[in-house]
């Protein structure tokens, strides 16, 4: 297990302090990242639909898993004692009369329904499992337990950022003019697992003249260009925790406005940086950098990361939520050169009792140049 | 876009033709696979879980895609006229409103709420949409329509495993007795994107003397050594269409179960392949392997695949699908040579008329050897 014991134990109590105040007998969480939360079960086969899994979590005593019965071993592995399984799949019973019982001890259980929020299994077991069970809103406590990370969640970070970084230093060995840019996204993720990421679950980007026109598509074949700016963007973990921020490259000389797009991206995240410390707002942060790229829509820039690729709070104008010692948040300015011309930088950062700390290698002013 | 508009006119015209048998005047979906399903939206952004996406297929007329304003740009670049959007993350109305407006012209909705279906977007959302237009069961809908894949999806699927194909063949290069397991898993990853693959969503595997003991744990440092079973378990995409395969290396010459198990496991998918065809059922392809490497409990030994890593139907004693032409399937038999001693074997195949082809390169009886 890469985290001790203590660390499982120490967020079962800040649960459990959260359930007390909140007239909640037990959680009931479903999907990876709250398992994992409260476990550390690491496994890639959550990419598989088939399967529910279950924890409760009671007021006191430990979590109760309720899961498959090819996932015992790997469980068994954790902190966990109470491990329940049955044969799935079996469609006409997905564990859920097995639920009901390990749930009945307990009155009011509550499960994430908020924001980000997501029940993994099927909408049917849901209602057989109301039907028997009412379940209520948790209270926003899983929102609240993962907003925090510890010393050991923020090491793990880091070391997914110090990770991008070093792939980051190397993409001028992959992104030559002439080299597709489907190919560059491929030799990316090769570059993010040289260095030492687990897998890299995420990888979006933009390569086109003077800057790209959206942030979220897949790579196309076209060649790398001179006169392009290349964005790659990674979210790659280490034993499941994400780093996620970008770097932009120019592919020749870059124009004088991409240049200045570049300065004053820069210019916005480190104002973000230099005013990050407990006791301002998400909201804050999203001031101190729109006011220098201009931004007045209500996209975000910024949010939290850990077990997730993003997490709250957002960096909106109106998330006004505390920042806190503990959080980890990327500062993602965006700047719109002219229409269908993006450019987006990002940073990861943690908050301490004084100030931030940067996670990710902070980029300089200066856009690096591909020649 | 990877698929002619008539891909997805087609599957809307099986969609609706279903919907009017089923007395629906719409469906609504929020997962990945089954907005992909409709639209051919293929971006890695779904691994930020802060946004809902919205689309409601009516029983005539074109889907319409309710979706966070970022995804605009990309969702029209898909056949889809009709992209209604929010500003999100907008917490206190994630596009709830917008989409009541929207469903506002339909009576009878329905959403999958069946086995391996899931609901992508808050529980609070959820409630509020309910209160206003109570969303029904979709009738099996999603898994009738996704259960046959057309040529186009084959050939996608087909790409995948001739990739994954390949990058097995290297194994050789990357697994030397002393490298570390972990090392061994990212280097293959890079194999995989080497060959072809745009992402490797999925990496499974064990390594262990004669045997491993779990198949969904990820890598430990552990060394590769003689005498070890290496397996290796992928499903890399190709425009977002997945292979689901392994295979097995001896370490140094193997031991004469571990030889016999790995003949065994080739008999039992040969098995299966030769009676695979229209008009029988999941649960034939079962038996026909359970028969040989002796399976009693109710584990699957194999699935579907397509869109998804595992797909319906399962390859249970119980699940008695009939199996039809366009059916993609994996078998994927399973032996516990001794307690905490397993081997398991999986390829990909393809129902067409009067039989079954291989997608994956069938793995010929004997394991083969690193030395």
């Amino acid at each position: 297990m890469y985290f001790p014991d203590e660390e499982f134990e120490h967020r079962l109590h800040r649960a459990q302090t959260m359930m007390s105040e909140a007239s909640l007998d037990a959680l009931f969480v479903t999907n990876e990242t709250d398992l994992r939360y409260f476990t550390g079960f690491l496994t890639r086969f959550w990419e598989s639909p088939c399967r529910p899994w279950y924890m409760v979590v009671p007021a006191s005593g430990k979590p109760i898993a309720v899961i498959p019965a090819i996932g015992a071993e790997l469980m068994g592995r954790t902190w966990i004692d109470d491990i329940r399984t049955w044969p799935a799949p079996q469609p006409d019973d997905e564990g859920i009369s097995l639920l009901i019982d390990t749930l009945r001890p307990f009155g009011r259980v509550g499960t994430p329904m908020g924001q980000q929020s997501s029940l993994r299994m099927p909408l049917s077991g849901w209602q057989t499992l109301n039907a028997a069970h009412p379940i209520v809103d948790d209270a926003g406590i899983l929102r609240r337990l993962r907003l925090i990370k510890s010393d050991h969640e923020i090491a793990m970070i880091s070391k997914s950022c110090a990770t991008a970084g070093r792939a980051f230093a190397r993409v001028p060995e992959i992104a030559q003019p002439g080299t597709p840019l489907s190919r560059v996204f491929r030799d990316f993720q090769s570059l993010c697992l040289q260095e030492g990421a687990d897998w890299v679950p995420y990888l979006a980007g933009g390569c086109a003249p003077s800057g790209y026109g959206d942030v979220i598509s897949p790579a196309s074949d076209r060649p790398v260009q001179n006169g392009d700016v290349l964005m790659l963007d990674t979210g790659m973990v280490t034993n499941g925790y994400f780093c996620d921020f970008d770097r932009n490259w120019s592919i020749g000389d870059p124009a004088d406005d991409v240049a200045r797009a570049h300065e004053e991206l820069i210019k916005a995240s480190d104002a973000a940086f230099a005013i990050a410390r407990p006791g301002i707002k998400a909201s804050d942060l999203w001031r101190a950098m729109a006011d220098i790229v201009g931004a007045t829509d209500t996209g975000r820039l910024g949010h939290g990361l850990g077990l997730s690729l993003t997490e709250w709070p957002s960096l909106t104008s109106d998330d006004h939520t505390q920042i806190e010692e503990g959080m980890v948040l990327t500062l993602e300015p965006g700047i719109e050169i002219a229409p269908g011309r993006l450019m987006v930088h990002e940073e990861n950062i943690v908050i301490r009792k004084t100030g931030a700390e940067f996670l990710s290698p902070r980029q300089a002013p200066e856009i690096p140049v591909i020649s």
